[in-house]
């Protein structure tokens, strides 16, 4: 259903200038999609980690209280480390986690979709105390002339949901945390429906709950609430909001990530009626898009297809999507086709 | 600097009927209060389970999705769960949690605050999806002239708080979620500060994250934003809010509770300025309120206090609080002398 384009994977972390001479970038993935004044933006998630002298000793980055970085250094045949997970380590005795790189974003732009001109600085980099992990994975909603831009923050407070806005991608307005700890992969619709502003969000609940799909609605997209769950992973896997819902003719069109067991993400979507956004109609029973190529499937972290941002012109769907946690890739399809291929 | 009323336990399971003749209350506790008409209102958590038959059974009881009650029979000997806190049981396969008992809220009227008349009805009972394992911990906010009632609603969609809202006790409008999980000891201010109206919530994160206190706002009780850290748990333990805020000349006055690593939970306060709900402007360095009498130190879960409710009359701080999960109990104390005690 879905072509990948051949200049695949479009954004390679080489392509990206770091931040600060003593940092290498490892990742430029997870990438928001909008057009903007002719152009094709995405917000790209930047990973970066010091450039390491020593091999045996892992850095890890993070902001303190003043927002200036520290290194905490851990080396890597620590006992009381785990560092099975290349994204991160956990202290054995504590339970606390540090992350092994750094992510901001950054602003790509393109005339055709597929040759990006990236910016040397960060579009928006983290701040204490709430981003001092990081800012992961934006998504760009188009709500009323200006841009809404929700990402996941990330500090030892938590993995919470923050929102940002601009008009012009130059002046950039905080609107601070709109879901707690643990909260991610938002995506808000571009249009009121009832005359409320609505999201999907997807809590991460310890013990008690699954990693399902939940509604929220708003009266000024900074304050949440009638909570309820829109896709129970259950039936659909452990799941999280993908792309922000594209508007078509049938209905509102969700592209969303799916992993199993083994960390193997892929791309499900479902339909809702436009009217009724808690409401599948239509579902895909197999991933619309799974890791295939050697880019997908091997990386920073493999097998991993992620989506922040899909755009649909006319017919033309394009899918732009995290490889690997590493590269930014496009896939493109008929959108019709993918909204005929669900099932009721 | 409390006094524990001699009557105490007010409440006892025993003095609560059941909802149904084949349960039997064990637990009538953590209530909410308020004062309404000349009386002063408890809404009591009733923990109810089966009447258990067979000894070596432990019967979970639940709501099905049609809100029909089901009892999980679980071998208290089976090897597959993990049955040693009272309050649940674990499935080690796949860590799915069950409750051993189920919780409604309940009404209990008293004109002297001591001598209460306990409803022989259910005053809210769990509905699904939300909860399906029963509502816990009511919280009453008396603002503009009615009484907004948060609460836990627990189910196997996670630990989330809901909200309804009443003018008279007999009229209950539900408001649905209003955050998601986990998270819970949500207290609601009693007037809008700045324009808004502010609480204090506690989210649970797992792997990143502590248990600190948050504060968010809203514009209308329902939709909630701004989220931001109230009190660190890296400071007064692991934390909670407990009853809602008690305005007072010197400030928002704020009863907490703190769990340590034995799962003693204690009560701390703190104090804020009247336009500046997230700034802690003095606290107690030491518990003022700690399990010492034996109904505090053993019962269903021992060595708990935990407030849901303080009711302030002049200087008089009549503090009612769960005692061990099982009953209801009253200490008292000068308003000011608390306030005093707090540390700047």
């Amino acid at each position: 259903m879905f072509t990948r384009h051949p200049n695949n994977p479009l954004i390679k972390p080489r392509d990206v200038k770091p931040s600060r001479s003593d940092f290498e970038v490892i990742g430029a993935f997870n990438a928001g999609a909008t057009t903007y004044n002719g152009e094709l933006l995405l917000l790209l998630r930047v990973a970066e980690r010091p450039i390491r002298s020593e091999n045996t000793i892992i850095p890890c980055p993070y902001l303190d209280d003043h927002g200036d970085l520290v290194l905490k250094q851990v080396r890597s045949d620590d006992p009381n480390y785990n560092t099975r997970d290349s994204r991160l380590i956990v202290d054995k005795r504590s339970g606390e986690v540090w992350l092994t790189s750094l992510s901001h974003l950054r602003l790509a732009r393109s005339v055709d979709g597929v040759h990006f001109a990236i910016d040397e600085r960060p579009w928006l980099q983290g701040e204490p105390p709430y981003e001092t992990f990081g800012m992961e994975d934006a998504r760009i909603s188009r709500i009323e002339g200006k841009y809404f831009v929700n990402y996941t923050a990330v500090s030892p407070n938590g993995i919470a949901t923050a929102l940002a806005s601009t008009r012009d991608f130059v002046q950039i307005e905080r609107h601070g945390l709109i879901f707690a700890p643990q909260n991610r992969d938002v995506t808000i619709f571009s249009k009121k429906i009832g005359g409320q502003y609505i999201c999907y969000h997807r809590p991460m609940p310890s013990g008690l709950g699954r990693l399902n799909i939940w509604l929220a609605t708003s009266p000024d997209l900074i304050h949440w609430g009638e909570l309820s769950i829109v896709l129970d992973s259950r039936v659909a896997g452990r799941t999280g909001g993908g792309a922000p819902p594209i508007r078509t003719e049938q209905g509102w069109l969700s592209i969303y990530h799916a992993a199993d067991a083994n960390q193997r993400y892929t791309l499900g979507a479902f339909l809702t009626p436009l009217d009724q956004p808690g409401r599948i109609i239509a579902r895909s029973r197999e991933p619309i898009f799974a890791p295939e190529q050697p880019y997908e499937t091997s990386g920073f972290f493999g097998n991993v297809v992620f989506t922040c941002g899909a755009i649909a012109e006319g017919d033309k769907l394009r899918l732009y999507y995290g490889a690997s946690d590493e590269t930014t890739a496009l896939a493109e399809a008929s959108l019709s086709e993918v909204i005929r291929s669900l099932q009721p």
